[in-house]
């Protein structure tokens, strides 16, 4: 094992791979890509939030010149049309009712954009109006009207189990997670405090700056898609399924992604573009525009009761929690979401006995799915704000009644899983001292902190990746890992050129492409660095003990002799040989390489709650200092600090850029973004009605921690990292608001309209 | 060892994967492509034969609206501009002499095809004349002038050495290739009769239907170049050369090949397109009309004076031969095709002693490189006609004379190369019987027959393939081949589908890439179903491997108890699991794969006369009868009979269909084709004026067949094929025609104009 101090590559924040190209404007990214007799795919969507599709005729459409092809339920012969990460609950386009305002009724396929949009108002529909419902209370309430009369019941992902027991059939609920140990009521009973508080989450857009899109290729008995998304396997495995095709004749390429966080995991629009183009034999692009996407896929709105009973000196002793998540109008990850939502809604505390029940809704909405902190959000917005409360009516410092709840290192958060990793209270006290926390937090202070804690994620990773060595030394890596702009082409580079001993500038990564990138199960939860680091570093290593076997021979020495440095074998005294030399030597010609391999696979486990242990923990910090104005309402945002426990960064300036770039984003549903619904319609699918931060919101200090024990399970210590910084954000600054103006908020956004309402009613 | 009797899927002729994607024009093709923001390049080609380079001032042209920019001499700093397969003698453009009526100037950039092209006729060039050679004889005359001022001397290419010794400093010959055994003079000295012909070989050209294309995109310091190539991994090597680049920061990707034949090995205009788009900084896109190929490469025409010593009964005893190869302005391959017509001089006979010397010399005509049959096509030519001649002269019949002299299988063609590895006079005997040919052959019959023996290339041969079978069974198939045409998708699926019992229709072959393809030395040399098939046989295999072992835990059996078939892993008693099923269970989730991976390389051996053995050896028999219409001199050809060993036909009529074409390349310059120059200017750079094979000329009668011993060292038994058949049709023709009416030519091709002459002159 390398020693840390030894690092040369890794540990520097050495300038992004992808950088100059990006900035230059020169990166290709999937709208970039052209293809010979391409036509271009507009998506009727419907008007109406619930309807029968009573009639379509696309006949007009199809007869207007340069369209090439119009794609309705029609189509549907021999293909499975019916597609979903867990409930095949989606079809391609609507075949008998559709279930929101944006459903894809029918799709066009012309030759250009303006020919395509065109011939989308010649399509004749009939709708006949069923009642909606868009509220988690509308969706649950007695005699609801049925989302999908379909009931789906119990699913599989991945191993995974999902979906609701028969006894909700005839709800909207399409999935349940329960868990619970002890026995809370008579935890509850015996408790000298209980306290009880609802709240709730607004649905927010993922808002990238590439909205969805693709192209579909269709030719003769292979599919091949270029596509704007994160699991390029996962979306092989649907379209192979709804065109009953074999894994490999369906090829995904992946060019640069302008952003993901969940929106472009599992499949989105790519089934209409491959149904156009299976239908028209002609390449297909389609590119959404941004209030498509708003259209496509949402964070799920939440509901999240929460009960905790306390010891008289304020120890949690029993926890129940109920949770609704909104999942729209079709499951997609929801069911997945709702489980992480539930499972995290305990928090990073110890509370002997707990009982959580998590409920998945449909309702007629855009569909929700993953979304970066998928679940964790929700419920830490809540846990940590009911956190506060506790200690508030307890009087009880908020540090202080944290420190003593909190896990510690090696405790298990449920039994079976992994036990915490790290130290939880190391981060608290770094955040309390950069907030200048004194003692009890003085009202009007206008500080506020939170804790939060995040498996990594509950499927069964595992993960491939090929390190190539040719016969000048050079290096080029294969991994499915997408780089969504998060870093992963410079971090995953910095693994091999430490290993190898190379400067960066001599390793390239092959562009994804499922046909030929080894299969890697998806880039989410914050854990690319550590699985796919691993797989990464494997093959690297695997690559060389190859360059050693080879190099051995060539120096006439023992492989214990020999070492890497800066692009040499060197085997003492003076001798040493560039790799490229050794290939060459070993080969007997220039023709030839190594190709190393390495890969990670999960550990399951029958013991854990969701039958994987977490490959690490992920913890997020954050302490927010503000100021009110009273006339206004307006919040100014002072400091934010925030704090990230990364094992060891390997990259620290993307680390850093990552857990800053998480907390913007919690900046945005905490203050600013919410999708509004009026009558079953979305109100707000544009930048000028949605408000996301901008510069002029960031905090006027912002500090970003790393911690670096070195104890992850990644390479060189590393743990996955990027999610946590967003989890304590809405808590933290709700609970500074409180601390200054002594007004606790329920719901987000807090916008200084409901500031300034709040200050009017408490002044009555 | 699987017995072949028990094959399924080898041995069959499935339908080409490629067929209807091609037959329907959705094959996509490197002019297909198309990148954003690419510019269209033209060349300014030389007008002249020769000439100093006095100026060059590209001013004009890049003020023209449109123009992108103008690459000329004046743009190569902090690039190596001179490059080449061997020699490095060729500039990207000229830089201080252009060298062929066709050389290369410079080359512009701009919007459109048409702005490029009148772009280039407003770049001033002043050239200053020089006197031109286009002949051999004028090549090779004392005092000649020089086409390169500079020498090379001698050169390496993988592992080989080309080249000539320092006394040919200060003359045209770049290449000399000498091979001796035993004592000549003595020989000729001891032979009862001593016979001494000169044969000639015209230059012709590849006439691929798709001419040399090529993108290239440099962006920061990555360049990607998509080109009609048969070699991508030797083009990635020049191209990192000429930029400097590590070759994983050059990457070259094949489309489909529109033919190659040799024509598109090494670099031909790429490094134009690269500069442009290395100067420009924008996407190039380069397509030669079919004048510019043949303007860039061509076959050598050839002197080949062959001398022959005999025993009173007709037996070989020494061997004298004299090669003089026209390599045009540039080495290019042309020291490698020299040094294979050279080595290939001696035929299919054993020749107790002989002595042989070949050069190649630098003319001012188009450069000649690679071609079907390489260096074999004008030696075997000139010695099977020479056989003829000697047969004719000792009035012996000519097959009585072939197999008195063939070598037998087992023995030897040079001491320590592999022994010739099959039975030559079973071919010979079957064309023979094919054409009914009755002991002696009788003048006025219009019969002729050869028989041709040809190495698989002396380049030291290494091919990877890796065979990756995802979780549902399917199999996709990374090979660096490329498919030009020859079938070798269809054919190596074939060998995966045998050896893994697997539909055709379950596999894959992925894009070629050299990013991510393993390495391949290149499609040459009739050899990747040898090299490269067992490669994929190996690569099935080891996956084949891991099915095992995976299987044998699922299905809890031992390995030796299993067995393979129809997509199942069988264990006996009815116990059975797909492969699919197999692999899902081992990784306990669809999320996981089994990648094999197969190598080949060959053996490098002291011994061999060229420092390598060769991997098989091919021969090629053929037979043809011919009418002459005395009065216009037109030959019909009435039959074509040709015989092709082929070890095992992993898909016979693909072998059929590459031996048939064989032949009708033969047929072209045979009959047919022939590059004129006159005054330095080649004069029929066009399908009008350049005569290839059309179907009327077909023989009415045309049979292949293969002859299958199971003996080649491939996959199966297969052994390489598809340059075989070319190489018997000028000496079988020109022995028909001089057997019908008397008359032997001795330079190619023989037209009816030719031959009428010829007769008008025997008349007088």
């Amino acid at each position: 094992m390398k020693r840390n101090h030894d690092l040369k590559i890794v540990g520097t924040s050495l300038a992004r791979l992808d950088g100059v190209e990006k900035v230059t404007g020169k990166a290709i990214y999937t709208g970039d890509v052209t293809l010979p007799g391409m036509g271009f795919a507009k998506v009727l969507r419907s008007p109406v939030p619930h309807a029968r599709l009573a009639r379509i005729d696309a006949r007009k459409a199809e007869s207007l010149p340069g369209v090439f092809s119009v794609l309705t339920r029609d189509d549907f012969k021999g293909i499975n049309s019916r597609y979903g990460a867990i409930h095949k609950d989606q079809s391609i386009v609507a075949t008998d009712k559709v279930r929101y305002a944006g459903d894809p009724v029918a799709a066009v396929l012309a030759m250009d954009e303006m020919t395509a949009e065109e011939a989308l108002s010649l399509i004749d529909v009939e709708y006949e109006d069923l009642p909606a419902i868009t509220s988690i209370e509308e969706g649950i309430a007695e005699g609801a009207p049925l989302v999908h009369e379909q009931w789906f019941g119990k699913a599989e992902l991945r191993g995974s189990s999902y979906g609701a027991p028969d006894k909700f059939k005839g709800t909207n609920i399409c999935s349940h997670f329960g868990y619970s140990r002890g026995d809370v009521g008579t935890a509850f009973a015996k408790s000298a405090y209980v306290f009880e508080d609802v709240f709730r989450f607004p649905k927010v857009q993922h808002y990238s700056l590439e909205p969805h899109t693709m192209i579909a290729n269709f030719d003769q008995d292979h599919l091949t898609v270029w596509s704007s998304c994160q699991d390029p396997f996962g979306l092989r495995d649907q379209l192979a399924g709804i065109f009953n095709l074999p894994l490999s004749h369906v090829r995904i390429v992946v060019p640069y992604v302008g952003g993901g966080y969940g929106g472009k995991l599992y499949v989105k629009a790519e089934p209409i573009a491959a149904a156009l183009s299976w239908k028209a034999r002609r390449a297909v692009k389609l590119v959404m525009g941004v209030g498509e996407s708003f259209k496509t896929v949402t964070r799920h709105s939440a509901r999240v009761r929460i009960k905790s009973g306390l010891t008289k000196d304020g120890r949690l002793l029993a926890r129940e929690c109920e949770i609704y998540m909104n999942t729209g109008a079709y499951a997609d990850a929801g069911p997945r979401v709702t489980q992480k939502a539930g499972y995290r809604a305990l928090g990073p505390y110890r509370i002997p006995d707990a009982k959580i029940d998590a409920y998945c809704v449909y309702t007629n909405t855009v569909p929700a799915g993953a979304f970066r902190g998928f679940g964790s959000v929700q419920v830490a917005w809540a846990y940590e704000s009911h956190t506060d409360l506790i200690a508030e009516r307890l009087g009880i410092d908020a540090v202080e009644f944290r420190l003593k709840n909190l896990l510690k290192k090696g405790e298990p958060y449920t039994p079976g899983d992994t036990p915490v990793d790290c130290d939880l209270k190391e981060g608290l006290v770094k955040v309390a001292k950069a907030l200048n926390w004194t003692g009890r937090s003085k009202p009007g202070a206008g500080k506020g902190l939170s804790v939060c804690l995040k498996d990594a994620g509950g499927t069964f990773k595992i993960a491939g990746a090929t390190v190539r060595m040719s016969s000048d030394g050079s290096v080029i890596l294969l991994t499915g890992t997408v780089e969504v702009g998060q870093g992963s082409k410079t971090a995953l580079s910095q693994v091999v050129a430490e290993e190898l001993s190379l400067g960066l500038e001599r390793i390239s990564v092959a562009q994804l492409d499922t046909d030929v990138t080894p299969y890697d199960v998806s880039t989410s939860a914050s854990s690319s660095m550590t699985v796919m680091g691993l797989a990464v570093q494997r093959a690297a290593q695997d690559a060389k003990k190859q360059l050693f076997e080879a190099a051995a021979g060539a120096l006439g020495c023992k492989i214990r002799e020999l070492k890497l440095k800066d692009g040499k074998v060197h085997a003492g005294r003076g001798k040493s040989l560039a790799y490229g030399g050794v290939i060459t030597e070993y080969f007997g010609s220039k023709a030839g390489e190594i190709i190393g391999r390495g890969i990670y696979r999960d550990i399951r486990t029958k013991k854990a709650a969701l039958g994987a242990t977490t490959t690490f923990w992920e913890v997020g910090w954050g302490g927010a200092e503000v100021e009110v104005d009273r006339e206004t309402g307006a919040i100014q945002l002072r400091k934010y600090v925030s704090v990230a426990d990364v094992g060891k960064a390997i990259n620290p300036l993307q680390c850093e850029g990552q857990d800053e770039g998480g907390v913007v984003f919690g900046l945005g549903h905490t203050l600013f973004e919410e999708m509004v619904y009026e009558d079953g319609q979305l109100l707000n699918p544009n930048l000028v009605d949605y408000r996301v931060p901008k510069f002029g919101d960031l905090p006027e200090e912002f500090a970003s921690t790393l911690i670096e024990n070195g104890n992850g399970p990644g390479p060189f210590g590393a743990k996955g990292m990027g999610e946590g910084g967003l989890l304590p954000v809405a808590s933290a600054i709700s609970g500074a608001i409180a601390n200054t103006i002594g007004i606790r908020f329920y719901d987000l956004p807090i916008t200084p309209e409901k500031v300034w309402r709040a200050l009017q009613a408490k002044r009555k």
